[in-house]
């Protein structure tokens, strides 16, 4: 094939064309500081006030909750993790297998006295109820755990984390990154009933530089940038609505074509893991496929490392992870939770598609992995 | 005139032509996530280190400065006041008239115990030089003063104010918001000698969302957001190649016209002025008009409020701002401080021009400043 095959986008996403028309129809009639007091600004904030009803209204989060932009989903979880409410030494409970953008914070959180928890996950890279349930103290402030992994595409359950969290204490903030669910799932924050939820445009054909951080109606969260005072005194900083506008447009064209372009991927996930399957002996597949998010498919190759893999593929213009991008250039922390075997502890790599990708790529991709395997396999154990 | 006369370029600017196509062509072929293994993705992170360089050349630091890109200038300025390293109790120094984005995190800090001092400002809002050494003790740990002033354009003398600082204490940072004087002056951060400067693209035809904070090698400040590790570490979250090329475009594009538009602007500043003092008595100005950015001009006129005479001015098309845009909705602190005399001290107005504006213009707007100024005055004293 001419084209490349991107097959990351867990890692990010391009801009859809509605996107991308949104922000820059906005440019120009838009671009006035929406804090100024005259005419024109005040229809700016008019403009951010009606996005951010459209994205509340696609949480199904329109009376319950509030919406604050943030810089993206790392802004969004850093808000959390450092804004909540705790008092010296509580207890804090992350799950293992977070993003970099929790797991960061918990650290220092840890390192400033908390006493941090990482809750256990299972071989799907989900975190383990049980081994949850025994963590949870009335101590407890504050639970962040992911909505879905950005390793393996793994569903948490999110509904049932918060109900146990705030049986053993009500007042303690359940936060969950919805940075991979949003638009992948149809999420709904009252049945999820979290206290945040963070997500990023970026994953979802919007532009990078824009998320939001989601409260549940009267939770308090220290904001973590200081200023102006903009989103309710919450998040300082000039609002930029053409960014702000582009993620909205981005988040409209994914609900447009939920159904249609959640079943096409879906098949293609379906079809590349028979295909896999078939041409590659003794794979393991470490996202569940009935329980997760449906265009993330995580597997792990036997003899083999990822990275070869990646490249190796690469060189047929096919672009794929070894999971999360942002920690793939250290060792991966993720790779040993899950507790591989030896002979495929190595060899995990992330194909994320998108709406963008066609069934009839799969034959090409399962083949030249197939083959690629093979020569690496045949070359030596790498 | 049947345009609208945008002054209040000092509260954001539009972004120009080459800003706009800067992003928008960076779309398609750089949207890989930049921590991705595969070519195109470190194809993306060249780009980032080429307009970084360039950057860090426009402020003449391409060999004695780290730049980092953040999402604006309230998260550069509250990265350096919350992440400069300093001990329990210890003396921190800002000026009076600082950006909120300075003042809130001080008053963070002064709430947390250390001792924070507000240098006094004088009437054009510099920060005043004698009254701030008497502030410097040994145990300061952190300066904050603006380059150029959001409130009236005023230039502090951040050179001299670095090397008092450095006198009384070697190790203390000296940070510089930089946001009202990059691209309107020559800023030459070796001059300087700053420690840390604060940069935004949207003061300067950029895009809102992207920012940038420079360190002098060496300088050691703890970062805001924690995460996947990008940008050395310092500043996590996906970077925003788009923004970042944009921004560099418009500072492009403020350079190649720089001698050209500053000069234009100024004319368009001295010509508002003097038809200011033709037209209507007794106004006080408070920019400073040697000792300024070039593009500000801020007066106060007699016995009527600002805002009245914004809005009055806004039915003719011309947009003017009152100060900072960021704390216009809340009673200004900055005004209290310039200790104008009562008849002056609700009547601040800023103007604040860019390249877009046309000296031919002047005319018009000054005789609407005069015709709304006398009816105002007529039918009360507001």
């Amino acid at each position: 094939m001419n084209k490349t095959i991107y097959l990351d986008n867990a890692a990010t996403t391009p801009m859809c064309e509605e996107a991308v028309q949104a922000f820059t129809e906005s440019l120009a009639p838009s671009f006035y500081n929406p804090s100024a007091l005259y005419k024109p600004a005040d229809g700016v904030v008019a403009k951010i006030q009606n996005d951010r009803g459209f994205l509340l209204s696609m949480l199904h989060a329109s009376s319950g909750g509030e919406l604050y932009f943030t810089s993206g989903g790392t802004e969004s979880n850093n808000t959390v993790l450092f804004g909540s409410k705790k008092k010296k030494g509580c207890r804090i409970i992350v799950g293992a297998g977070e993003h970099d953008s929790v797991i960061m914070p918990a650290n220092e959180l840890k390192n400033q006295g908390y006493d941090v928890q990482f809750a256990p996950i299972d071989r799907f890279g989900r975190v383990d109820i049980e081994k949850f349930a025994e963590l949870l103290t009335p101590d407890t402030a504050l639970v962040s755990v992911m909505h879905a992994s950005n390793e393996t595409g793994a569903i948490n359950d999110i509904a049932e984390i918060s109900r146990m969290t705030h049986r053993v204490q009500p007042s303690a903030i359940v936060h969950s990154d919805g940075v991979q669910a949003f638009m992948k799932l149809k999420v709904n924050l009252p049945l999820l009933d979290v206290d945040a939820y963070s997500v990023a445009a970026h994953k979802l054909y919007g532009p990078k530089g824009i998320g939001a951080l989601i409260l549940k109606n009267g939770v308090k969260i220290k904001p973590l940038l200081l200023g102006g005072g903009q989103e309710k005194k919450f998040r300082s900083g000039t609002e930029s609505y053409p960014l702000i506008h582009s993620f909205a447009a981005a988040v409209d064209h994914c609900a447009a074509n939920f159904d249609k372009n959640i079943s096409k991927i879906s098949k293609y996930r379906e079809y590349l893991l028979q295909k896999l399957n078939e041409n590659i002996d003794d794979i393991v597949v470490l996202t569940p496929m009935d329980r997760s998010v449906p265009n993330i498919l995580t597997v792990a190759f036997k003899d083999i490392r990822g990275e070869v893999l990646l490249h190796a593929l690469e060189d047929y213009g096919i672009l794929v992870g070894i999971g999360s991008a942002c920690s793939s250039h250290h060792e991966s922390r993720f790779k040993k939770l899950l507790k591989l075997d030896g002979a495929h502890s190595e060899g995990i790599v992330r194909f994320s598609m998108s709406e963008q990708n066609e069934i009839d790529e799969v034959d090409y991709v399962a083949d030249c992995i197939a083959k690629v395997y093979r020569k690496l396999s045949e070359f030596k154990r790498i």
